[in-house]
């Protein structure tokens, strides 16, 4: 395998495709950072790519480390990207599934989208912006079953794709999503050289999550209080989350 | 296995650990959050530690995705941190090698640390600071025999510990190295933990990097030329890690 050092050119008659990632504050790092650098890398490798964090404002925003972000872009200067990513969080992503602000900036910029994607908790904000009804989705195995409160199947998958729809697990899931998508944008060669850029060959120190040492059920009232939290002054949403 | 949802009290006999992750203009952004966003984790499940990201100054910067960033903290305020980590990146971080400044601050954070880490080409920052000086230790594959001009002896694992540093492979290897890290720091189960919390369950949609199949040999003029474009105003670094 070799590296493309130089952007290759693609069809003329395939325009610029726009890659945005939808940032807004409290948001996990991690869930945006995974697959922004994925795309940027892209970027860098390939013609045709062209990625940007679009924010409610061009504005220093907090993240739920001590990093602050600033986005490059706005919902309303983000029009007709190819694909949306829409990162999550904890607490501060509960919250916005009920800032109307936020969730018209999502409709927004993903309402021509060919596809619409999401990390983590990311899929409850597509939820509530009525983009999920009907859809089989997924998102942090903490919340999974929120997603029926928006009419959404879960499903217990690191990435499910449904139509426009291509929503990831918890968190680090990103990484996984981006590299499937960007073998779908382009093929699977350029998709293990971004993976080989970024030393992609994960090795968890104690190996991958044992699963059947989770007890999903026994999490349930961290995450009732999470969302209670969350959503106080909220009562309507809270009660429909609840079931 | 569960997750703590309130921090645990450490031995009153144990003052907190201040991990200090060091922030440049140009880094690779993944080579910071990966680590950033699992010693959060730890900030928020365990007392006892405190993460700061410290910079020359408390001023946005670039990053090699279209997304700026703010430190919270720079090299002046950050004293005595217990472990630090420098990420790397590609034209930028070859030219910081030669930036005295940052290699200034990054020998005033790093003197009293019991661990000083790197993540990708951050460890020829270490090595350029004059840290590494008979050490053992690793950084991204195409740049790994730059370390010998320095005087270590490139290795080519995940991540490499050699007295109080700590250096991992490319990118993403920064993530395997900070759970490994916070085991070494708490317990396997606090590592554990995070992972779970993060969703560190890997699934590269092609597998893992086949190292058979990646030729380093042929990227060296790859990587020489970056090298090259990143230190054409210092010659003499450039000729001694030409060797």
């Amino acid at each position: 395998m070799s590296l493309t050092t130089t952007a290759q050119p693609t069809p003329r008659t395939q325009p610029t495709r726009t890659i945005a990632f939808v940032a807004y504050p409290g948001l996990t790092l991690l869930d945006l950072v995974g697959p922004l650098q994925v795309f940027s890398a892209l970027q860098s490798l390939r013609d045709g790519f062209r990625v940007v964090v679009a924010g409610e404002r061009l504005r220093v925003m907090g993240t739920d480390t001590p990093l602050d972000v600033v986005p490059d872009s706005t919902f309303a200067y983000t029009t007709d990207p190819y694909a949306v990513v829409v990162p999550g969080g904890l607490v501060s992503t509960l919250s916005a599934m009920a800032d109307q602000r936020l969730l018209d900036g999502i409709r927004r910029v993903a309402a021509n989208a060919e596809v619409v994607g999401s990390v983590c908790t990311g899929s409850l904000l597509l939820g509530a912006a009525g983009l999920l009804d009907g859809r089989r989705a997924t998102t942090h195995w903490m919340f999974r079953d929120l997603l029926t409160a928006f009419g959404a199947t879960p499903v217990a998958e690191r990435w499910v794709e449904d139509g426009p729809y291509l929503t990831a697990a918890g968190v680090s899931a990103g990484i996984d999503m981006a590299l499937h998508l960007v073998s779908r944008l382009t093929d699977e060669q350029t998709a293990r050289e971004i993976q080989l850029l970024i030393e992609y060959d994960p090795q968890p120190p104690f190996g991958g999550i044992d699963w059947g040492t989770v007890d999903i059920e026994s999490h349930a009232p961290v995450a009732q209080r999470f969302l209670t939290e969350a959503l106080t002054g909220h009562p309507d949403l809270l009660a429909l989350l609840r079931g």
